[in-house]
Formats: structure tokens, C-alpha cells, sequence
């Protein structure tokens, strides 16, 4: 599984021209900024002057957490995960209203939530089990579980990209998620979990305490772990919507779409799927700088810049949806702005 | 003219609902960040707990300027300011792209051209002169001109309003009007102009020395100026493009208007408009963070925090329309998300 993903680097060759194509737009040089930069980036990843977003999709993948059913690092009820999927399926959360003001087709992806759903028009079923374990007492999932997480999240891509879609968000919502991706993070790049560790949805004071106590006791349970193993530490710490968000991260690069990261979670997903193949991240652009700690380090360390500093902390790909015009824009300043020449406009002395 | 503005006091009177409205929405407090406050701005100045943009318009306000006629600031030629009107009437500019792309109108102003324009369908003809007088040497404009452009300013928004309009844009183009932008904060708010001055369309190392120098030579010869009297700052440092800009944003907060402020100079004119009456500013949302040295710290100095840091740089109200998908989606999530009674979600614990 782990060395099936092929994703080719991207082509350079025709940076120059592309970045020749801006210049000449009637503007001064560089006056557009990160949108700039996004648009060559979207130009680079398609091999195109003309760079287009074709039917866009987020992912919503949805599981939940041995360690919240117990109540130890989230304020909100393990229930709120099951309850959130029937509110992105009747169309009340904030990814539904952001999804519909831009267009973008939201799926949503039980990857392991802690409820049986009836059969559910717009819901994906690749559940693979009720729930992770706890990992203060065991791995969260087995290695099988593991590798079956993320066939299941790369084979929702074939579907996606049979509708013509050339550009993909992932988001995600399960209580007790921020803790599994504060371990990841903090165990794939080698930071203290104190650093990695935020308010969730909301665990503060005495109950942020209580979070980071409850992640030490994973940490020094599985004291042993072997942080170049990225499978094993995925098993041991993650999340079912995380492992399937890494699986369709990696089949997205591969199939040479443009992939759009979210928030911590959704950047913890990444920051796995960068580590079984680090050609990934030439895919993505970052929507958004969450609140939520951690994520400003985790971003710094995987070189990203985001395009918004909202200080939103919602998930669900909620950052994506906001963000997304921004793409848009990107793509039409190089489409359709006229250059010096056409609009007979003197440049720069 | 200068007491002839009434801009109403926004009353705190629903402030409470307002923010409980948001609180219950299916989404821990919070988490959506700068979206809840503008979406609660937007709440405040429309009095309403179902906010509505409607007709959205951007203001184009062009000019020349004395000083750029002698390329003492500028390293573009002042024919690019109405070289760029007419590429704005054609519709290949970036504000031409990012308004169709947010169906904003766009509203191209003559507010002092140095070019005879033919009738042309979509420019509004408000010119007060052929550009102003280099201000190295004389006043930039004459009391009475200024006097008229503040009119000028307010009466369009006569016929804005008539189509509906509830949130109207401020931008600009005028080839060295970063100049004129950078003398009026220096002034108003007494922060030395090399702190004030960036590079506008391009003004690097010697050339951004030379422009710098200019400036001080403008501000020693009005030594005497008295920084109390806004008119008399804004008649000797401003553009007729500003003087319009600045007496449009006050009829339009005025009429209850929500205003949206661009990049450098957009947000002095603002400056100005605030100096004449400081309600002006509970009216405004600021799109974005410019580039532009000098905004920033004009910015704090307002007490503003823009929505977008993009280092964009460009004017003509890109910042603006770029952002304006943001407004929509803090009024979208008011009135559109679930609340957790609604989607039966189990609030916080």
C-alpha cells in the first residue's frame, strides 16, 4: 500500500512563461500579491496558462474517537459527531451554506462514526469500525484497519474525478479529533505536545490541563514508537477520518489535482500523507491559518503560507469554502485581464 | 459644507440578540472567528438580525496630480491614469475581473482626469480640473475645489442609493496619488512622512529616495500648515479622486450605508472623511491589509483590522472586491446555518 501512491514532481517548464503572462498584466508588478502566487501555483499543477477550477468538491470525512467517548479532552459530547453528519446532510452547518454560496459539491464521508445511519441520500458509507480506540490503552486502530482507511479514502477519488473535478478540499469533523492530530504532529515532527496542543472545541483552563495530561499518558504508553514508521504511527494515534483524508490526499496528487488543506486536522492529514510521499505538498494550497495551536507551527514547518488569517477554528472545511474565491480570482486575473499591450497602456519607465 | 453631514451614532440596542443569534448557531463560540464580527458589524449597522448586501457598487474615483506631471514621484507616466479609465470602461482591469466575478458594479469616476474623454457610456464625469498643482509649490487645489469635489463626492451617492444599494466600495487611480495619500497621513495623524512613504507603483531605492525628498520639499513649504483644519490639510496635500472619495464616504455612512475601504488610499481618504466626522468610521469594514508602506500603521491608528493580508498593492478597489465573498459569507451563516436546537445537536457540556 504505502509505496503504491506514484506522484509525479511538477514540471517547471513553464514557470517563466507563466510568470511572463502575469508581468505583463495591467498592474504593477506584483501588486496582486499571494494571489499571484496562487495562480501560478494552479497554472504550475495544471501545466496551463489558462488555469481553470472544474466542478469543485470537499470532502467532509467524519469518524470519531476512542478517547472522547470517555469524556477526557472534549468539552462537547461524543454524540455531536453523529448529530453534525445529519446536519451536513440536511444542509444547516457551516460547510453547507459556505459549499452552496460558492458552488462547491460538499460529500460526506463516514469514515467511523459511533452510529449505525440509516441509508442516507449524500452519505458515504467506508466506516471501518465504530470508533478508534483509546490510545492511552492501545493503538487506536489496527495496522489492517490502517491500511484499509486509507484504500477507502483513496478510492472515493476515482468517484470525485469522474465528475470532472479538478480540484479538492478535506474537511473533517469528529469529536475529540484536534487531540489525535496534536499527537501526530507532535510525533512526526519531533514537538513537545504541550506545543501541539489547543482548545478544540473549546477545552480550556482545567480542561485543556486535563487534554494534555490525557495525550502525555498516550505519549508515554507508546514510549516506544518509532516516529520514521509513519504507518505505525498513523495506527497508533490517528483517527478513521484522518487515515481516509491521508488516503484520498495521496490518490488526489496523484492524479494531478489541485488539493486544498483546511485547518489543523486537515493539515495533520497532510503532514502524514507528506510523509509517505513528500511530492504531495506541491498539490496543495493552504486555506487558512486556524486558531487553533498548533497549527502555525505545524504550517511553519511544512513551509506553508495560508491565504487567510480569519481566526476561524471550525473544521469541517469550512476554511476551504471561505477561501475558495480567492482561487477564483487567481484564475481570472491571469484569464482575463487585459495586458499593457491590448489595453494600450504604457508600462513601467 | 464641512457640518452638513449627520451620520447617526449606531445604536448597541440589538447588540445582545445579535450576538446570542450567533453564539446558538452549530458551531462552537467562536469558531468562526473575524466572520462572527463583521457578520455582527453588518447585524449592527443595519439593525437587523437578518443581514442583507444588496446591489453591491464600487466607486472607481480617477485623478491626476501636479507633482506626478513632473515624474518627481512616479515611475509609470501620468498618461497611465487615463489610459487605465479607459481600460476600466473596456473591462480589462483587475477590479473589471474581480467585479464581475462578485457581480459588483463598477462605477468609473472622473474626478480630475488630465484627458478630454469623449461621452463615454459608464464614466461619470465629476471632473473638477485637468489634476491638481504640484503642492511643492502651491496648494494642490483651491479652497472652493475642494469644496466642490466633497459635493461632488456626496451627490453621486444620490444615484447609487437609488438602485437599491446598501454597501457601496471606495476605489481609485490616479498616478501619484500614493503620494498625496502618504502628505495627508503625515499630516492628520503627525507621523513623519518617511514612515508615511512606500512605493506606490513601483518606487524603489533611489527613486523612492527621490519621491520622499519631493515630499518633504511639499510639507516645508506649507511649514505653517495648521493640521487642526482638515479642509485646509485636504485642499493643500489632496487629489480631486481623494476630495470625492472622502466626501462620498460621508454621505454614504450618512445614509446608513455600509462602506467598504480598499488599500493606502482609500483608507486616507477615510482618514479624512474621519477628521471631518469621527462616526464615519462605525459605518466601515476594511477589505484588506495593502503593501503599501504606511498602511499598516494607518490602519492601527484607525483601529481597523482588515480582513485579508494579501500583499496585494494594486488599488482601484481589488482589495475590496476580492474580500467582498467574505461579507457575504458572514451574512450567510447568520441567516443560513442551523441553530443546535434546530439540527438537535447537543451544545457544550
Amino acid at each position: 500500500m504505502m509505496n503504491t501512491f506514484y506522484i509525479p514532481p511538477i514540471s517547471s517548464a513553464l514557470d517563466q512563461v507563466i510568470q511572463e503572462k502575469i508581468n505583463l498584466k495591467t498592474k504593477p508588478v506584483s501588486s496582486l500579491g499571494k494571489l499571484e502566487e496562487v495562480g501560478a501555483t494552479i497554472c504550475r499543477i495544471q501545466q496551463s496558462l489558462t488555469p481553470v477550477l472544474k466542478a469543485p468538491h470537499i470532502l467532509v470525512f467524519a469518524a470519531d474517537h476512542g478517547i472522547a467517548a470517555q469524556g477526557a479532552v472534549n468539552p462537547f459530547p461524543q454524540e455531536v459527531t453523529y448529530q453534525m453528519v445529519y446536519n451536513f446532510l440536511s444542509g444547516g452547518a457551516a460547510i453547507n451554506v459556505f459549499g452552496r454560496q460558492h458552488d462547491i459539491s460538499i460529500r460526506v464521508v463516514d469514515a467511523g462514526v459511533n452510529h449505525d445511519f440509516e441509508e442516507v441520500p449524500g452519505l458515504i458509507n467506508t466506516k471501518i469500525d465504530y470508533g478508534t480506540k483509546d490510545y492511552r490503552f492501545e493503538k487506536a486502530m489496527s495496522t489492517p484497519q490502517c491500511l484499509q482507511a486509507l484504500t477507502e479514502g483513496a478510492t472515493l477519488i476515482e468517484d470525485i474525478i469522474s465528475t470532472g473535478c479538478n480540484v479538492i478540499g478535506f474537511g473533517e469533523m469528529g469529536i475529540g479529533n484536534t487531540s489525535s492530530a496534536s499527537l501526530l504532529m507532535s510525533t512526526l515532527c519531533d514537538i513537545p505536545i504541550e506545543e501541539c496542543t489547543g482548545k478544540g472545541t473549546g477545552a480550556v483552563g482545567a480542561v485543556l490541563q486535563k487534554k494534555i495530561y490525557a495525550l502525555k499518558e498516550a505519549q508515554s504508553f507508546h514510549g516506544n514508537i518509532n516516529r520514521e514508521d509513519t504507518l505505525e504511527v498513523l495506527s497508533t494515534f490517528g483517527g478513521f477520518e484522518i487515515a481516509q483524508m491521508c488516503g484520498a490526499m495521496l490518490a488526489a496528487a496523484e492524479k494531478g489535482m489541485l488539493l486544498l488543506i483546511d485547518g489543523f486536522i486537515s493539515t495533520a492529514a497532510l503532514l502524514v500523507a507528506y510523509s509517505i510521499n513528500p511530492s504531495t505538498l506541491s498539490y496543495c494550497i493552504f486555506s487558512h491559518c486556524s486558531e487553533e495551536q498548533g497549527h502555525k507551527m505545524l504550517l511553519k514547518y511544512l513551509n506553508a503560507t495560508p491565504l487567510l488569517n480569519l481566526q476561524m477554528c471550525l473544521g469541517e472545511g469550512s476554511g476551504i469554502a471561505v477561501a475558495y474565491p480567492l482561487l477564483q480570482s487567481a484564475c481570472a486575473f491571469i484569464n482575463e485581464m487585459a495586458s499593457f499591450q491590448e489595453a494600450k497602456v504604457s508600462n513601467q519607465e
